[in-house]
């Protein structure tokens, strides 16, 4: 469909707009080319004119604008999704948050940000309080925190805080809805989900508040095994130490680290399952009690180096999440990975039985994390890619043996999702987006009712460009 | 056995010493009368003298002297215990390190004080740095931190924290030992657990550095339920909120609240019975949220009431733990307690089986934990006590359901404990009190070795004063 991009320019004088085709076409994507399927898919996937708020009453005109002219909006932070989040994949507006980069307050326990700030960046204007966000993803140094709201899920500190989906990780979240005069809505409590991890699909984030936790002095380290199984016993041992405070704690399996980690190479003997752990300076002690109960050996530790020597290495959380992934696409181009659930209680024995019956060709990689007020692991395998019908058969197989994927190779909610409809996003939708003009394509639930999530079929979108 | 006293008061000119029989008495004597079991064996108890150190030099120098002349010492911090843990069986000398109370430092997230500092002071002095204790027993107001590590468990932030027992709720321990050249020795790491928890048998605590959790405005609330087993879930249920910062969840059947918690009386109607929550202010409305997912009526919320109603209120951990029972005696000097674990997964099934088997001669309450990486909870019921023999026959019947008892009613550390012997406290009492001087009669596996656990049989002390 062709959008009236001329009427819109003319409305929107005073608003930074961009339509050099090769600026649009970078702003229109994210890392979706992690994942093959996507890389089909999406490849083609612009957006016709990118615009940039720099303030709340920009995106209330953008968005009341494009209303009217019936103009799809997808909104954008940064850039970091792997899903094609914030593709536009029925052309039109990209709407680009990075200009709202404000933090507005920080009090003890809390800070208010506009959404398009940096994370990294939030946690510099905290640091003077001792304070820091609880949750970020690996892409810290480059993703917003708008963005992470509405296409993450957790990542590094998840295995003190759980997920964002859990009450408490996010505040308040105030949003522009998509209307003739669109509203600006304060969510608290109950109502955050409605808009959380919905890729912007029914509402703009433009504001968001997130409660802190003290900015500790945390040591990297890096715990090197013999035997896989051991060092996920380790792991989740180390997750259930109630009193020892972490950040991260990643189980990497050989050789994993010594091909892909290749500025930490020097540390990574070979045939060696590491374990990454971020651990309060606090605690130092008693987790190197608690670390000398088990055949693991320390093979890394930040606070014995010199800063010349660390001065060349990557922060450990940039070796975790789905930066294990980049460094292996960095180095084989035909890696991908997988988004895996080992259920409490039975996720080191499911670990144990899935890569068993996979072998080599899904190189392990778990994230521990609390789930339910339980510590249980995430996986992101690693897969060496074929076929897109064989890594739905490695999906099948995850699932089959009672491991929920959620799929990375999807750009649907659901599909990347739980695979049903989220009653209160689509409840919200129809009030804050009527016209289905938000990120068109990205929710099954509002684009085709009816559609049987047990069919296995993947749903593709009527309206993404290129395809039709 | 009489012990030189004189010989000993010649030696330690300069120390300040009390021999007064009231004084020597009071200074004797704990919580034991919780019990009516060590009411009966203790109530004679009493030190010859009370010496009272006011530097680690004090300290070395008593225990010096002392040992010189084979008199027992008992260390003493502010008498809080509840087992007669500071309690003299032998007589001897009772060390009160009430007057080493100094906070000598606090930085980020963690802070070492002298034994002798009573909890609530330590948090007054990090309370500028926005700090205060992980942890803390509900006699916060009086208790000193050398008392709390030297015979306690755990406590108010638990739910969060775990125990004391946990690798980290303790970064360093300073003693001092039994010798004749007593040596000063700092333990960290494993070496915490030689000494936390042992009563003061091997060595005395004169100086601790704690970690430290950010000092969050805790907002008191009680939620009522018309279902006791609703009630159990509900609190189950919020421990296990990862995202939401608690510091207490305690449920108490009616009519425990109605006729106990003098003070609340009017917010607690007739048959409810209530849960009691600390929550961190920044998770107001996610535990708003969280809470109207179930029946529960709130009937108590700190921050909503007038400074002037607040005025005449304890506060909430005042009426938690042991501070339960406390309340109970006052008005009914009939009532005892056990202290039970609810292993997880299974706890509140175990909890509604037994309260089922001992209806009202047991009212329940129960305190959510954090216990090696899951949330389960512990038990203080409460005992409609009629003699010694039933007493023994509830704690048989709790066992025989699964439900491990951690008898208050006993003075030694393993039948107070995990009835078998401690093999890291005992190595180290051979080496910090070779001749058996501190805290006699506490440590079974030190006093007679060949004990048999299993028999049932109570261990009583030949030593103990009045008995023999």
């Amino acid at each position: 469909m062709a959008h009236d991009i001329e009427t819109l320019k003319s409305r929107l004088a005073g608003i930074t707009l961009e339509e050099n085709p090769a600026i649009v076409r970078q702003k229109s994507r994210d890392f979706f080319w992690y994942s093959p399927t996507l890389k089909r898919q999406l490849e083609d996937v612009s957006a016709d004119i990118i615009a940039f708020a720099a303030s709340e009453a920009d995106v209330v005109r953008i968005l009341s604008e494009c209303f009217a002219l019936g103009i799809p909006v997808t909104p954008r932070g940064a850039g970091t999704g792997n899903y094609g989040q914030a593709m536009p994949l029925a052309g039109g507006v990209v709407l680009d948050l990075s200009r709202l980069d404000k933090v507005l307050e920080i009090g003890p326990g809390r800070v208010r940000v506009q959404a398009g700030a940096i994370i990294a960046d939030i946690d510099d204007s905290c640091a003077p309080t001792g304070q820091e966000l609880r949750l970020h993803p690996s892409t810290y140094r480059t993703a917003s925190i708008g963005g992470f709201i509405a296409g993450g899920s957790g990542g590094v500190g998840s295995i003190t805080w759980g997920g964002l989906r859990d009450l408490g990780n996010i505040i308040r979240l105030r949003i522009v809805t998509m209307e003739a005069s669109p509203r600006i809505l304060d969510l608290t409590g109950e109502e955050v989900a409605r808009v959380a991890h919905a890729y912007g699909t029914n509402g703009i984030i433009i504001e968001v508040e997130m409660p802190l936790a003290p900015a500790h002095d945390w040591i990297e380290t890096m715990i090197g095994f013999d035997d896989f199984g051991e060092a996920g016993a380790y792991a989740n041992a180390l997750g259930e130490q109630d009193a020892i405070l972490k950040k991260l704690i990643s189980v990497v399996a050989a050789p994993i680290p010594q091909n892909y980690f290749l500025r930490h190479r020097k540390y990574l003997p070979q045939g060696k399952h590491v374990v990454l752990v971020m651990v309060a300076a606090i605690a130092r002690d008693a987790f190197a009690a608690f670390t000398a109960r088990y055949t693991g050996q320390t093979l890394f530790r930040s606070d014995l180096i010199s800063s010349d020597e660390a001065k060349g290495l990557p922060p450990l959380y940039e070796l975790s999440w789905n930066h294990t992934t980049l460094r292996a696409l960095r180095v084989d181009p035909t890696i991908t990975y997988l988004q895996v659930l080992y259920p409490f209680p039975n996720q080191l024995d499911l670990v144990a039985r899935i890569h068993a019956a996979l072998g080599n060709e899904v190189p392990a990689h778990l994230e521990f994390v609390r789930f339910d007020g339980k510590i249980t692991c995430f996986g992101l395998p690693l897969i060496r890619f074929t076929t897109e019908e064989r890594l739905d058969e490695i999906v099948a197989i995850h699932e089959a043996m009672g491991a929920p994927i959620f799929n990375p190779h999807r750009y649907t909610l659901e599909e990347g999702g739980m695979k049903q409809t989220d009653a209160a996003q689509l409840a919200f939708k129809r009030e804050a987006d009527p016209a289905g003009l938000l990120n068109p394509g990205k929710m099954i639930a509002w684009e085709q009712p009816d559609f049987d999530f047990d069919t296995g079929r993947t749903y593709l979108f009527p309206g993404l460009q290129g395809t039709i």
